[in-house]
């Protein structure tokens, strides 16, 4: 088997307590990690396993840029690291194959250099929000990204409970740096209202993701979803809608 | 807050190694934890955290019980021994949220009597399988146990990737001691075969669950999947359904 170069790895949800052992072992085995995390306490944590880690936080300056430029930068940084001959990762929030753009191409390219690549899994907000809820939505659940659902036409099914990430980023390729208004989900919420009645109660779900901030809950119809003052989309929260009956 | 009485707790799907800090931290604080896993490397591991660590695989000796049956005696086993006043925890393979029954009639049991539960996330077959495929399925999947989808007339969008577990379980209410044949499939391959293809190409994933043990990945159309000879469906493997553009 050939020595593996590179590691795609993930936090967890909450800080930096969701590491597993196995990706602190790969951590230990890394010359360079490259943390893409806004809780400087992950940073903290992993110290203790790698000396050398490097915050990404910087390419997000520059507010002018698309997303999905950043996690090109992103993925070339730590490829051009790795070609040096060592070993490196790339740490990321949550499951790195769970939403996070940034790993695809990273392992992309460095499939492209010849590079051996392995990516661990990691707890997701996915896994959270099923313990949030209490509900075992194992046995029928549909997940999407709302961008993306509109845009393909993914017609969900309303009598199969549905998870929507990822509001904060709808209708915005750029960097998220002010929180959006509820005003930019009306859109999805008249999309929905094809298929659901308009007072269909849902809720809005964010999974606690730093040392003593809580989970939060609400309670909102789809009809609301627009003009909620409390939604507070900068916590990136999920949209369970629960099937119709 | 209350003190918690009860952890709701999954060790992940690699053996002991995908244990989080936060669960490691949860076993410490139980003074009996019992174990609902058939790898007995995750007993050992346990046992460093906590010293009354008790396996609950004795339930699953008398073959002609009904699953859900021996789901609430581990329930009621669980829950018994919390009202002793002592901290407690169950820990199951996965995310106790995702696919595992007895999670929540614990959950449902230890409410009924006052008891303060919490659960845990922790890593899921569907994270592994993401990791295991290198494909970034947040942006849109759909995930089915094949009896529930199919006893609830659950339609999939062919259109949107469809991910089906718990095949070994399909149409047997009983313990799985002896691996299920793929015939057993049959009904769920014409099933599926109303809005796919029959030649449709799958992919059937088995994640490494144990130390040395490899994942699995078995190239399989929706009509070859009932009469395959290498399904090994005793390995719990779950079955990726591409879209179909």
């Amino acid at each position: 088997m050939a020595k593996t170069n590179l590691y795609v790895l993930g936090s967890g949800i909450y800080s930096g307590l969701h590491l597993s052992i196995e990706t602190v072992q790969a951590l230990r085995a890394c010359q360079t990690v490259f943390l893409l995390h806004d809780d400087k306490m992950v940073f903290e944590a992993i110290k203790e396993f790698c000396s050398d880690v490097r915050d990404l936080l910087e390419l997000y300056q520059d507010t002018q840029k698309e997303r999905r430029q950043i996690y090109i930068e992103v993925a070339d940084r730590v490829v051009n690291e790795c070609k040096t001959g060592k070993t490196v990762a790339l740490m990321v929030h949550g499951n790195p194959m769970f939403l996070v753009s940034a790993c695809e191409y990273t392992i992309e390219f460095a499939r492209e250099q010849g590079l051996n690549a392995k990516v661990l899994p990691a707890i997701s907000s996915f896994d959270t929000i099923l313990c949030d809820l209490e509900i075992d939505l194992g046995y029928g659940v549909q997940i999407f990204d709302p961008e993306s659902m509109i845009a393909n036409d993914w017609t969900p099914n309303p009598k199969v409970p549905l998870l929507l990430f990822q509001l904060a980023q709808f209708r915005n390729a750029f960097l998220i740096k002010v929180p959006p208004k509820s005003l930019s989900l009306a859109p999805l919420s008249k999309w929905l209202c094809q298929f659901y009645p308009p007072d269909h109660q849902c809720k809005l779900l964010h999974s606690g993701a730093h040392i003593l901030e809580n989970g939060t809950k609400l309670n909102v119809s789809l009809k609301e979803l627009c003009h909620h003052q409390d939604l507070d989309l900068g916590n990136r929260p999920t949209l369970y809608v629960p099937s119709i009956d």
